[in-house]
Order: structure tokens, then sequence, then C-alpha cells
């Protein structure tokens, strides 16, 4: 593959002694800065009896402790207004983005202007190695305000020379405007605006999506993209290449990226960020091989207002390879689901993406929509889960396609449910990030 | 004053000749450009006959055609994407923003990536005009997709060192989280959001908007901020000092920018924008002078992608001063209002924000909030000017306060109008531009 398909060469294609060396160098100056500068870290080394010397190399970070939301949130509330973990002078952040951008209180990251240049250089990477080139026109239909998925993502756009669209959300006939005039060929979006905004175009304004001619889908903020029946569903609709990424707010919004091999999202920013895998359970820290899954820990390499070590995710992820056709030496994995939204069934794992997954195989006879029912708080669900799916034009007989879901979840997720179909067009669609799962209880009268 | 209260010194105290001699050299090297790259403007001056010869100094410009709105919008609609007049190659685009945001079909603006340098720069100096500084925390209450007050602004503020806070439009309780938390000492929005937002503060959250400690306010995309007595009740409002700015989503997003001695908005970027006061009938450049009143036109001196020659901005201003106790050398101006909501009484002109001036006054006794119906399409309105305007709680004799409004127009704009008087909170408020004119002859039905 031409050295033009990367845009940091390098690092993309260094190999695995290159990247530790690099990252045990930036790992140790990134210690020193906490030790020197993080109140918050300082106190947990403290209680750990943790010493800068315990720290000779990578290896020794499994020493460490994690670091988890919770203590996030609970730093920012007791020490406002961005926390006791926040390792840079106020004076010095020139922007706040927040983790939850949708609902509830936001948690607030801050950005120094030498962190926002690596959210930059780390985003407009991951935005190349999805296939973005200079001459694209991008339509970004996401948020644009606290949303980790919208300004940095207008600075990496820009930064890689292509042609940054600010649509925002909610404003569909803005960006079917927009596509048609300026002839857009890239959009970047959710999975579940991608797939809202193609029921809309047919609806609206009468057009096929594929029509319109976007050829790269760029997808982030949920799993959905990287689901074999919903991307395939995606694709059809739009006629163009969909490809996801995987980042955090908390962290850098884009970290892992997938390239047009369509094969899993690699690790492409060695330099800023140290990635493991670890048993969400044990928290041991898991070897990054083929097959493997568990939780997604971050570590900063190179951060000053929000330096974060051994960072539990809660996204949990499977890793598909350690080596890809298009010459990246980062591993690649895809994000089945948040640790949050996993349902037990019966001591049966089961992601409500891998429902969707099942039920989107079969399109044309379902639309894809599904509801998870949660008559009482999860994560334990008795059985039958019951599952809300709407069934599609090319229905035509619902209690053979009903029975045909049910033994199909069965198989494939050996779980046992109990689907009922609906009209095309009843359950929500989201405009922003999808909800798999009603939490039926909550509307409950109390007795 | 301290040479720190400037952020481009050697500009914005430079002499007038100084100023002519750079904007001389640099209108040469635009015409040079637009001689070569802009088809638009090759056939525009063929037809005036015009060659470059022709410009041999800043006093031959006005021997150069306008460029009107209209003309901009037909080469949009007839070369898409973005135009005839469009001087820099699409691949070289990195951003759209746009003229309007709110309603109808957008006209998009393309800025090349040295245009959004000169924006950032231009913008940054304005937002330093107003007094705004590195620990400054600012929350930005305003659109950030299309809107040019939006991401050139968010550019901007980083680019100043303050700490930008992304809320947008429709997100007033983020807004208050926000400034609670981060302790914000500043705001950017529409004057319309700040009267809005005060309100929402007041009814939602029952916290007088002055205890929540915001100490500067930067208004724009709409006279208000400028109208004294609507500035009265924001600053008591908020006890903030209000300033404003204006500028023009097709040329720069903040031109004229009012200093901390509140007398007006300077012109402060010399040496990006060439700016003319013409007489809107004959066209003729009228004199900058204290007095002088005319519309604003505008030509680019250093633009790739929308390099536009005597831009007619259908802005209505008039010339405060040309100095002041800052030190800046820029003249002052205040914006009356869009000529294309100019209303013609009899022959007398009246803007919808003087009529909203003279009934802030009664404040107490009002609330501000007025409408003015027109029956008719303007811009001539048949007398009595019917206006629609909120008594407020301190109101107790409405038939004398009515009477009194009637008067005080009569005796300040020399229009007869018919006040009617409706409960606080009737007329609509808005978080983007406030709309003063209610057009009810739209909602006839035809005979």
């Amino acid at each position: 593959m031409a050295a033009s398909e990367y845009l940091d060469e390098r690092i993309e294609t260094a190999t695995h002694e290159e990247i530790q060396k690099l990252q045990d160098a930036r790992l140790a100056k990134q210690l020193d800065y906490l030790f020197v500068r993080s109140v918050f870290y300082q106190e947990k080394f403290r209680a750990a009896d943790l010493r800068r010397e315990h720290y000779r190399c990578l290896g020794d970070l499994q020493r460490f402790p994690f670091t988890t939301k919770e203590e996030l949130r609970e730093s920012q509330a007791a020490f406002p207004p961005l926390g006791k973990h926040i390792a840079a002078d106020l004076d010095d952040i020139i922007r706040v983005q927040s983790s939850t951008g949708t609902t509830g209180k936001p948690s607030f990251v801050g950005l120094t202007r030498r962190d926002a240049e690596v959210w930059t250089k780390a985003t407009a990477r991951s935005f190349y190695t999805q296939g973005l080139r200079k001459p694209d026109i991008v339509i970004h239909a996401a948020g644009l305000t606290l949303f980790a998925g919208g300004l940095p993502v207008k600075d990496a756009i820009e930064f890689a020379g292509a042609m940054f669209v600010p649509i925002g959300t909610g404003a569909s006939e803005k960006a079917l405007y927009a596509i048609q005039l300026l002839k857009a060929n890239a959009m970047h979006c959710t999975p579940s605006y991608a797939a809202y905004f193609a029921d809309w175009v047919r609806r609206e304004a009468e057009i096929e999506p594929r029509e319109l001619g976007l050829k790269k889908i760029f997808c982030g903020a949920e799993p959905g993209a990287g689901i074999p029946a919903v991307r395939a569903k995606l694709q059809a609709d739009w006629g163009a290449r969909v490809t996801e990424g995987l980042g955090n707010a908390d962290m850098v919004p884009i970290i892992f990226s997938e390239c047009p091999d369509q094969s899993g999202m690699h690790f492409n920013v060695p330099e800023y960020v140290f990635a493991e895998i670890v048993d969400p359970e044990s928290g041991e820290s898991l070897p990054i091989e083929t097959g493997v899954t568990g939780e997604l820990v971050y570590t900063s390499l190179e951060r000053e207002c929000v330096p974060l070590l051994r960072f539990r995710t809660r996204d949990r992820v499977t890793v598909l390879g350690t080596e890809c056709r298009c010459g990246r030496t980062g591993f690649k994995l895809r994000c089945v689901g948040r640790m949050d939204d996993m349902l037990i069934v019966l001591g049966v794992n089961v992601f409500p993406s891998a429902v969707k997954d099942v039920v989107s195989g079969f399109h044309p006879q379902t639309t894809g929509e599904i509801q998870i029912v949660l008559d009482e708080p999860g994560p334990k669900v008795a059985p039958p889960m019951k599952v809300v799916a709407e069934y599609a034009d090319a229905a035509c007989d619902l209690t053979a396609l009903r029975t045909e879901i049910e033994r199909k979840i069965k198989a494939v997720l050996t779980v046992s449910a109990s689907v009922n179909l609906v009209a095309p067009g009843t359950l929500p669609r989201y405009e922003m990030k999808g909800q798999l799962v009603k939490k039926a209880y909550e509307n409950k009268v109390a007795v």
C-alpha cells in the first residue's frame, strides 16, 4: 500500500518494539508530571504506597491503581470547577468538552492548548485511517457543543485539509440541502443518525439515500457501524463505505479507527494513549491477542489537563487481529457495548447490540429497530428476555417470523427471548445515540 | 492606557495615514488576485469597462461597482456549489459557514485555511477589544453550526487563550449549570438571548441573574446591545458590562467592536477589510465623520475564497466618533438596523430597534418587549404605526402609560403610533435573533 495511505507512517507502521520503547519513555515522563502536578494522583499513590521509583518500565504499570468514572464525577463535585484530577492551571484551559452531552449534568473535561493540539492530531489520524482525504467534503451531522465528537472533529477535519460542513443534529433538511448543493461525498454521524437520516430522506424527500452520492460514512459514539447486519443495511441504503471509530471523551475523542479493510478498529494513537484490555471482574490485564474480550483501560501518555492513569472505560471489546492488509501495526478490535448496558440472562452475558445484530439480519423482513424491555432493573434479566422488534414490508407471515427470530436469538446468544413484532415506524428513532433498552420499571406505579 | 489593552497595538493605534498606506497596498494585491482568479469579478469588470490599471490608489475604488447579496445568491444558485464568486479551488476550502443560519436555504461562504486564520485573528481582536482576557471563562450560548458567529468565535476565543465553553442554543439549563460550576465570568450570545436567559434564570431557577457573577457579556448578530434602553436593562439584570460587535458572514464575522468605553463599535480590522459608508439611495461614498449615517459597504483586503469588492451589507449605521479614550484610532459607529427592516411612515424612516429603545425606556413599567404589526408589506406603513408592547408589574395606570408611550414615540421618532399594551410574557421571546416585526398580512385570507 502506498505511503500516502498513512497520515503518520512512522507511528502507524511501527513495530511492537518501537511502540513499546516510545510508550515507555512517554509514560515515564507523564508519571513525572503526575507526581508533581496531580493532587488527585498524589493522594491515590500515597494510599497505595506507590512512589515514582516503583515505575521503571511499562510492565510496572499494572501495580498502579485504576481510575474510574465515578472517581472523576466525585472529584468534580467535591472540587469544582473541574475536579481535583485536573493537573493544569485553570488559566491555561482553552476549552471544555463533556463526556455525556445529551442528558443529565455534564461531566466536564478541560483542554489546554497542547491538549487540543493532541486531540486534533489524534482525531485527524483517525479520519485519515478511515479513508478521509483532502478533497473530501464532509457533512458533520452530529453535535457541536459539549459533545467530544463535535468540535474536536471540526478541528481534525480542517487539519487534514478536507472540507468541514457544520450541520449539527436535528437539521436533516439542511443536511440534505448541503449534501446536494456541495456534492458532499462523506458524512460523520452516529450510526443511529445514519439509519434515521436514510429513512428521512426516503420519506420526506422521496429520494433513495444512495442517489445522494455519499461514498464514505464515518460513524462513532456508539456501537452500530460495527454490528455486521446493521452495517450491511447502512452500506446498502447509502451505497457508501461505513467505517467506525472509538474513543473516550475523558481521554481522546477517537483512539481506535477502522481502515477501509473494515476488519476492526485499529489502535492508532500509541504515542498519546496506552491501551490495556482487562478482565472486568478481576481487573487482571489480558494479553492483546485475537479473540481476547474484556474492558478497555486507557492511560494518558501526553496530557496536561486531565492526565488519567489506567482509566476504566466500561467499553467491552473483542480483539479481532494484530495485523492488517493496510499495513498498520496497531491491533484491531470491535466494541461489543458498554459494560453498563450488559444484561445477564441465567448467567449468560448479552449485549443489546448483539440482539440488534440478530434481528437486523432478518432484513428486509425486519427494519432492524429493536427495544429490549426491562421490567426490573438489570443487569440480571429473568428469561425470556422481552424483545420488541419491527417487522418490515417484506414480512408476510408474522407468526413464522417471530418464531424464527426467537430461534435465532437462542442459537446465537444462547438465551431465550420472547419477541413481540410491531409495525414499522413504531419504535423511536434517534438522531444522536440510540437507546436499545427500555426501562419499563421506571414508569411503574409504586404499590 | 497600557499597551496590554491592545491585542495588535500597531494596527489598533495606527494613524489614518498609516492605515491608508496599508490598505492601499493590500487592495492593490487583492485586485491583482481578483483579475486573475475571480471569474465573477472579471465579468463584472468587463461589463463596467474596468481594467486593472484603473485602480492606482484607494480613491479609485469608488469607480468600481458594488456587489450585492442578491448577486451572491444568484451566483450560488447558477453555479453550485459555492457560486461563480469563489476564487479558490474547492479542494482548498476547509469549511463552509452560512450567512443565514436560522431560516430558509443557507447561502454558503467558503473558507480556505488562510481565510480561517484571518477570521480567527480578526475575531480574536474583536473580543480582546471588548475586554476579553486570557483568564476569562466564556459561555458560548449561540449557534455552533453554520452560523458565522459560532465556530469562528470558538477559534478566536481559544486563540486569545480564554476558556471556551460550547453550550449552543436552546440549552439554558446547561448554560446555567456551566456558569455555576465553572464560575464563568463572561458570556457570548445575541442580545435577544441575554434578555431571554435573564427571564429564564429568574423564572426557572429562582435566581437573580446578577447573582451568577457574569461580568462581561459580548453580544452580536443583531442590534440590541447598542440600543441604550435595552443595554441599560441587560446591564442591570446581569450586573455585567454589555458590549457589542458587528460583522458580516460573507466578509469577516466581527469587523466592528466596542471597547469598554462603550461609546460605539470601533472599526478594528483595517488590514483585512476596507469599510465605506454610502448613501443607500445614490450609492455615493460618504465622509467618515461623526453624525454621518448610511449603509455599510465592505471590500476584502485579504481573502482567498470569497474576495468581495464593495459589498453592500444592508446594515444602516451612524458614525459616533473618530477617536476614543481607549486609544484605538478606528472610527466608531452604531448599527441602527438592517435596511430591509426599515419602515417608512409618511416619508419618515423608522427602524424597529428605535421603537424598542423608546418602549424599553419605560422600564420598569414595560418589559421592553415589542412587536410592530404590519397589515401590508413594508417598507411603507400607513399611520398610525401599530405597536404591541408589554406592560410590566410596575405599571399601574395602563391608559396613561399607553398615552405616554405614544407621545414619546411621536416626540423621538416623529411618527404617530397606536400602542396596544399586553400582559407581560405575551410576546414571543427569542433564543437566537429577535423578530420585532410581525407580518400580519401573511396570515390574511385572500378575498
